[in-house]
This record gives C-alpha cells, structure tokens and sequence, in this order.
C-alpha cells in the first residue's frame, strides 16, 4: 500500500543515484514493503538497493523474497556479504532456503558460517523433511523457575535481541527440560518481585521434533499461539516454530488439495515456476487412469449398441443425462471433502450423510428431470420431431435423469468416506473421479430405463 | 491432546459429583481444551461443568464454542449468569456471538450488559456486515509519545489486565489520531528511560473500519502481524483487529472457493447444520445452469443423428472422448484459479498461459490418443469387431482426443482469465462449468474429425 505511492520516487533516487537519501527513507519501511518494492524492479536495480541495506533490515528482508530472487541477489553479492547475510537470517528461514538449493550449493553456503552458526544449519537440516525440526529455530527465550519477573524482563532486555519472538517465554528446569509455557502478557501484568513459579501453570502445549509438519498446523489451529516449543524425544526444548512460517505450510497444503480436487498431483512450485515437462507428468498420471476408467463407457455403450441402433435417438440425451449424474457427484463430493477436513464430520456419520444425500439427490434430479421433459416437449410442439413416441422417450430420459442424479449423490458423498476408511485422502475421491464412475453407471442407467420403458415401441 | 488422557478421569468426577475437586483441576486447563470437554458432554453435563468455571475463564472458554452448544449454555443459565459472562466476553467475539442470534434476542442481551459495555456493543453492531468494524475490539493500549519505556511498562502493569493484546502498543497524538505502532518487543529490549518517541519509525499499516474483511486478509497476509489497528476516516484509532478471527474468515472464504469449485454457492453453516431444504436450493441453481448449458450437446448431437445412424460404433467412444476433455479442462482450470488466488500469476499472463496450455494440453492428448488407440486395436484383435474400417476408426478417435483434450486444456486455462477480466471471481469458472462447455464443443470435434476421416468409407 505504502509502495504504491512512493514507488517513482524511489525509482528517481535509483536513477539519479541518490543512495545516502534512498538509504535514509528505506531504513523506516517494513521489510514486507522492501521486499515487494524490490519485486518491482530490475535485476540490475535490486542488486543495488539490497546492497544499501544494513545487514539486519537485508536479512529481514531476505527472508520475505521469493526463491529465485533469493538467488538472483545471493549471485550478485561478494563472499563477504553472503556470509554476513546467512549469519544473520533467523535459523528457520536459512533451512527453508537451503532445503530449495541444489546440495552441492548448500555445502558451500554452509561454509559461510560461524561455527555456531553452521551447527545450528548442520542440526536443522539433520531432521526428516516435512518435519517440525525443519521449521524451527533454536532462538528462543528460556528462563527459571526461581527467577523473579524482575529478573525475568533485565534478562530479556539483555539477551533478547536476536531471539525469534519476546511473546512467550519458556521454564526449563536444570537439565534443560521444559516445564511450562508462559505468555509474555503475564510478566507485564505481574507485580514485579512476583516468581516464575507463581505464574506457571505446568500446562503447556509443545511439539515434537519429529512431529508431521500437518500436526504442528493442527495444534495451532486448536490452540490459537503465536509459537509453539519443540521438545526431543527427553522432553528437552530445543527450539520453537513460529505461526507464519506454519502458515506457510498451510497455504501449500491448501494449494494440494485443490489440485487434487481436479485430479492433478501436487505440484511443488508456484504454476509458472514448474517446467513443463513436469506440468504434463502431474496431470498426465491422473488424466490417463482416468482415460482408463472412462474406457468403461465405451465397454457399456458396447452392451447396448443394438438399442442405440434401433433408436439412435436415444444417442442424443446420452452426454445431458451422464453429466448431469457427474455434476451432482461433484458437488456431494467435494462437500463432503471440505467437511470432513474441516472435521464438521467424522466416519461415524456416513449413515446420517447417506440418508440426507439420498434426499437430496433424488429431489435435485426432479428438478432436472421437469426442465429435461419440458424442453423435449418444446422442442417437440417447435417442430423438431423426435418421432411418434416422444412423449414415451421424455419419460425415459425424465427417469433417467432421477435415477443418475441421485446415484450420483449417493456415490459422491460416500466415496470420500470409503477413501477415508481405507487409509486413503478423502480429497482422492475428486470430481473428475467421481464424474468417471458415475458416467460408467449413468450409462447403465440410462439404458436400463429405456428398456424397461421403450420395449414394444421405440425398441422393438 | 490434553483431554483425550483426562478424559475418563473428569467423566468419573462430574457423575461422582466431586466438584469442588473438578474445579480445581479446570481453573489450571488451556480454555481451549475445557471447550473441546464440554462439546464431549451431554447437554446436562455441559452446563453443570459451565457453571463450575470462574468467569474470566467462562468467558475465554465460551469463546471457543460453536454457535449452537453457545445458545446451549445460554439456554440454562440464570439471567444473572448471562449478564455476567456478556459482559466478560471480548467485544468482538460478542459481535460475533450476536451476529449470529436473532435481532429480538440480540435485543434482550443487549440489555444484560453494563451501560459502558452496551454503547461499545451497539457500535460494533453499527458497522456494516463483513466489514472491519464488526470484527473489532476496543481492548488496545494507547500510549502518548513523550512516555518514557518505563512509564509505558508501569501503565501497561496497571491498565493492561483486559486488554486483547499487549504484543503491540498504538501511539495517539491528543486527538486520538493513530500516529504510530510499536511492537511491545521494542518496550522490553529498550533502556527503560528511552522516549516513546525515540522508538517511533511512524511508519504503519492500519485498516479502516468500513474495509471489507477480504482487505483484512490481504493485509495480515502480507504484514505477518498478530493485530492490526482500525482507524475512522479521520485516522482516529477506533480499535483493533487480530489475527485469530481473520483466520476464521478466512478459512470461510476458502470453503466457499472450494464449494465454488464445484459449482455449489457458499453455504453460510457448516455442512451438518445446514437444513436441507437450503442445500438443495444452493446446489439445484447451478446444477439446473450446467443442465441447462449441457442441453446444448442433445442440439449438438442433433445435427450428427444422421451419421451416429450410419455408424453406431461412432457413438460408442462418445462419452469417452467428451469427459476427456471435461477432465483436462478441469486441471487446467482449478490451476489457473489457484495461481490467480495466490497473485502467482496475473491478467497480463494471459498469453505466456495461453502458450503453455496448447503445448500441455496437445502432449496430454497424444499419451492419451496412444491409450485410446492401443484399446480399439487390442478390443479389435482380442475379438470384439468394430467392422472393416476399425483402424479408420481407431484414428478418428485418436485425432479427436488429441483435438478434445487440447481445446480442453485452452478452454480451461482461459476461462478463468476472461471472467476475472469481466470482472467475476475467476472460481467462478468451475470445473463441472468447464466440462459443460468442452462437452458441447467436444461432440463438435469428434463428428467434425469423423466426417472428414470416414466419408467414403463408414460414412457414405
């Protein structure tokens, strides 16, 4: 918002190469504004603003850039920065940039390093991707049972100036174990000469280093903090994850099951950044299983080949009526998906969904079967004849449509919960997926209605 | 993860009625954790173990309850006990409690409230629904710019105890105009007898109390802060938004994207307490849309009853090669919709993704092609006849899938793009909606392929 309207301004200094000023207004901006503005130049440019940042705004800054500026602006900096720039990125956001680069690359930045530094790395990027240790940071404030709040806040004002957030302090006792959590808040509202041990409660929330990073989006998702510690299998606190880095994961996460929902695996990178031979293999996967699935059709159309010839024109409703058993899948499906997600539903209440969706089917496939049977009517009476026995043939195509819709629903809402029980992602179930086996069966269907109705007339 | 274990245990106290002993354990629980209990409760259970709580905790607990087990509790509550816990609740979780009632209880409760609690609830009522305003809490820490450190830390220790946040203080000038925001960070690592003013960078974002609350996302989104101050239009601080309920908007917005993605509108309650009347109505208007848009593959077909006559085997691989491109369609679109959400890409992209998608959809097309070809040669030797000119046939789908999954691919990537520029929501260009344009274009390819591949030979 800010950089909307300074942005010519900024650029003028750029050009005029008025760099002490450009520095003197850049100093007071959000890093977030920083970051964004150097989005909106040219390489050239953003090497050169970066390289007027003191080092701690450039790191913070650093650390909001995409991968590939990253990169870009690590390749134009000397030796010398580059180091200065890795020592001083918050722990977490290094690994979440080493974890990006080619090994060989990360070795050599690692060489960067202080040795404190560079054993903080080594120990981050030693637990398993996807873990909470690779979203962690090991600059928190630990503090004792018998301090004072006193004691506590000159402790902070002393060594709390690179820690990663001030908001929440965490007990340990003398072997390094965490006993309790304690709000920041606390200290600020507490008489002064109060203990530590006065303020805890010996109820805290924590995470373990080895912990799937979707538990740690759970339990922040429960438990409303900012930041959570991380203990070792002892019990030991050995660093904290901060929320936006968990929202981070979220977004992605996200991002997957909407792709998957379309029956595309999970790309890795933004659309633009995923090469394109890789884009055709995500989507390639799913589409041909499910090219597979659909060859059914053609095995089932097989079956009733001789009614199609006898009556081609019951070819002619074939897509409106499979479809529209596709689409109400679609919707049940994803509802269905979404709520188990968001746990608005569990297992348990299959029977409960299977009673309301068969409701629900069977009253939206009325509703479409009328405008299906008035618009064959219509367009019998405006003249395009679908023969002597069309009001026989709307019937069919009425009756049909009642019974896919409603199958269609059916199938929708419970294969997310047959995929769940099964040990599967409901989101597996996804609309394309459900649109191929209720084609399969639509088709089936359809053609069942359409002898059992048309046999003597139409069929002879 | 804390209930689970306890579980048994405070079943066990609440039938042996040990409640003094129950309360003892309670008082020492994260709130979220006694609301988890409560909803594990029977509704005698619920309000026993309720009216145990004192009322500061009542109230944080409350917070954490959905609507109806809210309404529940109220239900069995003295109007002593109402007015009590009204009246400790956050101002913007009670906006959010009363939004949800009907406006002449909402009366009635307005009425247990304090005469200073009642005027800040009736406004937040007074701004506009999804805006800002409604979000908001009154509960921040304004401080004056020649305040030292030390005076601040005071003040907050006297002044703090119900406020929202203590993580950031607002500067106000002596008309209560925001002029700055400083993290509570920079309070305990400066010297105590630093000025206010010397930690001001007046630099920061705000948002206006009659924004839209997507505007709230935005901004949250991109500054990383737990609150965010509200301002009037004539800059005065009015209040405070944070973080934890722009979550919960946001994971609305994301549900209804989702629902949106297969052509349901937004359900406003979540899928269970949705009466089913209204879930057949949100689901029967687009599905009626998308029947009524697919009617336009029977005209379709209508034009080719003539050649589907002559050779019915044509029909046969019809439903196959339509849901193939209904099914690139949807990949490229649920794609597209992400990557727009998330300002991946953007309108002026158009081209680059234009490119790309007839590169990715025709690669797609032949793996399928070869499939697709593969199957009719194998049917073809393993028995089943499909006639003389079967690898005539065999072509004419291949090319037609080719033809299908591609358009598909571009129908999909682009459409999300014109709606966006048309100035809808590019969610709106669905799956199922995608699938229902291809479907009609697809019959178009497939006998425009057959016609020219066949005439002479299968088509006289």
């Amino acid at each position: 918002m800010l950089t909307m309207l300074v942005n010519p301004e900024i650029k003028e200094l750029i050009k005029t190469r008025k760099y002490s000023e450009l520095k003197e207004i850049l100093i007071d901006w959000d890093p977030t504004d920083i970051a964004d503005l150097i989005l909106n130049l040219d390489e050239e440019e953003r090497a050169l603003l970066f390289r007027l940042l003191p080092k701690e705004l450039a790191a913070d800054v650093f650390e909001y850039l995409d991968y590939d500026t990253q990169i870009d602006l690590i390749r134009s900096m000397s030796h010398e920065r580059i180091a200065e720039l890795l020592n001083e990125m918050s722990p977490d956001d290094r690994t979440a940039l080493f974890e990006e680069m080619p090994p060989n690359v990360v070795k050599q930045m690692i060489n960067y390093l202080t040795p404190e530094e560079r054993k903080i790395a080594q120990q981050l990027l030693g637990y398993p991707e996807d873990s909470v240790g690779r979203l962690m940071t090991p600059d928190y404030i630990a503090i004792r049972e018998n301090w004072t709040v006193q004691e506590t806040l000159d402790y902070i004002r002393k060594y709390g100036h690179d820690k990663e957030t001030l908001s929440i302090l965490y007990v340990v006792d003398d072997k390094g174990k965490l006993i309790d959590d304690i709000k920041i808040r606390d200290f600020l509202l507490a008489p002064l000469d109060t203990r530590v041990s006065e303020l805890m409660d010996g109820n805290f929330v924590s995470l373990k280093v080895n912990d799937d990073q979707e538990t740690a989006i759970e339990v922040f998702k429960k438990y409303d903090r900012i930041a959570l510690p991380v203990t070792d299998s002892s019990g030991a606190l050995v660093g904290i994850v901060t929320v936006d880095d968990v929202l981070d994961v979220a977004e992605e996460e996200t991002t997957e099951d909407i792709h998957k929902s379309a029956a595309v695996e999970a790309l890795e990178e933004p659309y633009p950044d995923t090469p394109i031979m890789d884009m055709i293999k995500k989507r390639a996967v799913w589409l041909s299983i499910l090219f597979i699935g659909e060859m059914f059709t053609a095995t089932a159309m097989g079956f009733f080949e001789h009614e199609i010839s006898q009556a081609v024109v019951l070819a002619l409703f074939l897509p409106l009526i499979i479809s529209s058993g596709g689409n109400s899948g679609s919707q049940a499906s994803t509802l269905i998906i979404r709520a188990l997600a968001l746990n608005e539903i569990t297992l348990k209440d299959w029977l409960y969904v299977f009673r309301r969706e068969i409701i629900t089917g069977l009253m939206l496939g009325v509703i479409l079967a009328i405008i299906g049977f008035i618009r064959i009517t219509v367009w019998e009476y405006a003249g395009y004849s679908y023969g002597e026995h069309w009001i026989l043939l709307a019937f069919t195509v009425a009756c049909s449509i009642i019974g896919v819709v409603a199958w269609g629903s059916l199938m929708g809402s419970m294969l997310p919960f047959i995929m769940k029980k099964l040990g599967f992602d409901p989101a597996t179930s996804s609309a394309p997926f459900v649109a191929t086996l209720v084609d399969v069966t639509g088709i089936i269907i359809y053609f069942t209605v359409a002898h059992l109705m048309l046999s003597g007339t139409l069929l002879p």
